[in-house]
């Protein structure tokens, strides 16, 4: 299923949850209120409320092709899409170097080890540098000339995890979604990287959030990363150096994942402080984040001095 | 006012918000509905009803000494206290090497750079590390065998913050409270500390929230940190390298503060990681941070193998 939480264009109703399905996107709530059913009106609360909410959403949804009850559907042009989780609960974990040609361009450019990493690089983006689509990634110039894009598969957990096996870490997994790590390479200090890629704008995610049932192989996804429509990254998930399960096993060694956690998985090589001569983000690129079956998140930066 | 989060001491009830009072604990929002007004229960509710709130339930305590009306109050030795914000709703942002002495150990013994850092250096702890006074800080041998201790003045936002001036950024503290910055100084992960300063209970917080009104000056404040009675660290806040304003406009140039968010703003030295020879916590250690004005945190470490 892809997930969407979603307003009215004009962007003064409260945001809700919906299915994308073709051209139209069905809101969960009302679908099941006119079934006579209950299921929530927001991401975190349909995750919280466990698979049995899940499967009945599928059983509500499957009966009905483009025909749906009255009131629960519109178009998808009509409709303005947010950030799949728009507020997180805690911050977003993100792991570095996970890529091993980012690996090797980051140590070439920024002052990471050429060596590969023996365990996952685990840092935060706070919520509030979450975006949606078509939101502008603000570009400071008082704070940064050095803007810098990384496509990412994120992971959305699905029940707490703590203290788990790799074999059963999947089992945790409620779904995934696009972000795009946003790092202003400028602002790292001493080592960490929260204030270069935590600032507000910086998390950019979506177009949707589509259910763990859809993804046959989520280590086996091309994603690609275009600004202003050239290609500036392209690969494959296959490449992690730490996949899914251990990730998802090695922060649950030690810290209680909740449902409704993120985890950005890392980016591929391709980033801007890598290139050569390096290039940066400026007010009036267009960057297009996608990862294969979830979608294509689209962001322009914006001027925000 | 010096606020806690509590419940009753068998902790079967919902946390609610009191005043700690001498040895009273009075119930925030019973107190209001005694005399017909309406105050929230939880301190992230206070914080987010802003001033006016703060302000009426200082009106509300005032007319008392020790007479409470019936219901409102209960002795103190009666409560559990939790931390006072149980459940942040965003990572901690903690500051690294904010004490010029702690710098300099740092760089002797751990992989930090021996010049003063000329920004701030943020990193963040989850709200899943965090645990209220007499909580069990949890050592896992499996995990580490450096856990380590760090006394730290911690200021909590009253208000939206984003863009702020240095000299008006005292205006949107709205208190104050002790927390120990637990760190597996073998667990750090190229440079990032998350991993090493976020695993549960690492985040030890309380034993109360002190509002601003009451602390004349935070920037000095003695604090200090004993292990099973012996004194490691004794400071003054005054020593902080970059003190709470320019750490609130720093991160709120970049990124937006909301309220009920948390700044630790750095530990001073005598850290076990500093000591010759190095000193760690075990299980059966009893640590005890205190802060002048606010209090003292008392955790045991236990073992969670």
């Amino acid at each position: 299923m892809r997930l969407v939480t979603y307003q009215n264009r004009a962007r003064t109703d409260a945001a809700r949850l919906g299915v994308w399905l073709g051209e139209r996107v069905v809101d969960v709530a009302r679908l099941a209120a006119s079934a006579g059913q209950t299921l929530p009106d927001s991401m975190l609360g349909l995750i919280d409320a466990g698979p049995d909410a899940l499967a009945l959403l599928g059983r509500l949804c499957d009966p009905y092709a483009d025909q749906w009850p009255p009131g629960t559907s519109t178009w998808r042009d009509n409709v303005h899409l947010l950030a799949p989780i728009p507020q997180p609960r805690k911050n977003i974990f993100g792991i570095g170097l996970n890529y091993r040609e980012h690996v090797a361009e980051s140590s070439r450019s920024l002052d990471t080890a050429a060596q590969l990493p023996s365990q996952p690089v685990v840092f935060s983006k706070p919520p509030t540098s979450v975006i949606g689509p078509g939101d502008g990634i603000e570009h400071n110039a008082q704070l940064t000339q050095q803007l810098d894009w990384e496509v990412e598969l994120a992971v959305v957990i699905g029940r707490q995890a703590k203290g788990i096996a790799e074999s059963q870490a999947m089992d945790y997994v409620f779904g995934y979604t696009v972000i795009n790590d946003i790092s202003a390479r400028d602002n790292r200090r001493a080592g960490q990287w929260i204030f270069s890629k935590g600032q507000d704008t910086y998390c950019p995610m979506g177009p949707c959030l589509v259910t763990a049932d859809e993804i046959k192989d989520p280590h086996n996804l091309a994603l690609t990363l275009k600004k202003n429509g050239e290609l500036k990254q392209a690969s494959n998930t296959r490449h992690m150096l730490f996949r899914i399960p251990a990730l998802i096993a090695d922060i649950a060694s030690a810290i209680t994942l909740e449902p409704g956690d993120i985890i950005a998985t890392g980016t591929p090589s391709g980033v801007g402080a890598g290139r050569t001569p390096q290039e940066w983000m400026v007010p009036g690129d267009i960057i297009e984040a996608w990862v294969e079956g979830i979608g294509l998140l689209r962001n322009p930066v914006v001027n925000s001095q």
